[in-house]
């Protein structure tokens, strides 16, 4: 089973696609997810934003196609953002995000921002350098993923895979 | 020429369809932009946020084919919002009409809420009723039009419909 995380943005949207095997409905030896893919889709920085989610569709569509995620995790909105035009502008790219991954028939699902990075660190308030290198040594990556949209996305996917295998009881 | 007015929300967007005559290059007799279609579409209550971003692209598909208007006009964001999380929520909404509106190839224009208050009513902060009375008066229409979101996309379809036919000098 493939699960996906997204990181929204209109600048930059960060993605992950992770695999878990099946619950073997035994809590030994439950298997950690695998990292298959992950990278940004990086939007035109001159131009407008309809062009921005047209370009952001594409792109997402192309990589929901190519792997069929059964899940797509984004985080929850939260009440209080510093900027809030910057986060109406986000709020467009996560439409977009939303929609697609409906239209391609994945369940869309939500995670608090600090439950994904107590999940990765231990911590709920993690900086964004702790979560980048929760995610290489989890993942056993060579180097730190940069942007840190990437390790978001990435975050994001492996707390959602570990919800998958271990459901809360 | 058809323009687009669209009042974009996640639980009602307002639309409007009207068309103008080309500009004929003389100031006399600019002839009133025309009334062709309005309303609201209704978003299920119940339907969780993808449910009802898919719904709304596949009606405003529908309306954009129908009628295949070369503008689409939404408001622009404004910078202080008394609700944060309700604004993101309408970013949603209005992502997906900008990219409804771009990918069916109508350029994409955005006018100031205070602009199309002021086109309509002659004032600024004008009342939700006031727009109302105004769209009604100016569209002869039989009785006030209603939802309050019908009446701000007809009010922003003829404020940038009569942009066009009269242009700023």
């Amino acid at each position: 089973m493939k699960i996906f995380g997204i990181d929204p943005g209109l600048r930059l949207t960060g993605y992950a696609c992770v695999e878990i095997d099946p619950p073997a409905g035994s809590h030994d030896g439950v298997a950690e997810p695998r990292l298959l893919d992950a990278g940004v889709i990086r939007l035109k920085a001159g131009g407008s934003v309809q062009e921005r989610l047209l370009e952001l569709e594409r792109d997402l569509v192309g990589l929901l196609e190519e792997h069929g995620p059964a899940e797509v995790c984004v985080e929850k909105l939260y009440s209080h953002y510093e900027r809030p035009t910057t986060a109406i502008i986000m709020g467009h790219a996560r439409g977009v995000v939303l929609l697609a991954a409906h239209r391609a028939g994945a369940s869309v699902t939500e995670l608090a921002a600090t439950e994904v990075k107590k999940s990765l660190t231990g911590f709920g308030h993690a900086t964004k350098r702790q979560v980048q290198e929760s995610v290489m040594a989890q993942c056993r990556l060579p180097e730190l993923p940069s942007p840190p949209d990437v390790a978001d996305a990435i975050a994001i996917a492996l707390c959602a895979a570990r919800r998958v295998s271990a459901p809360v009881m």
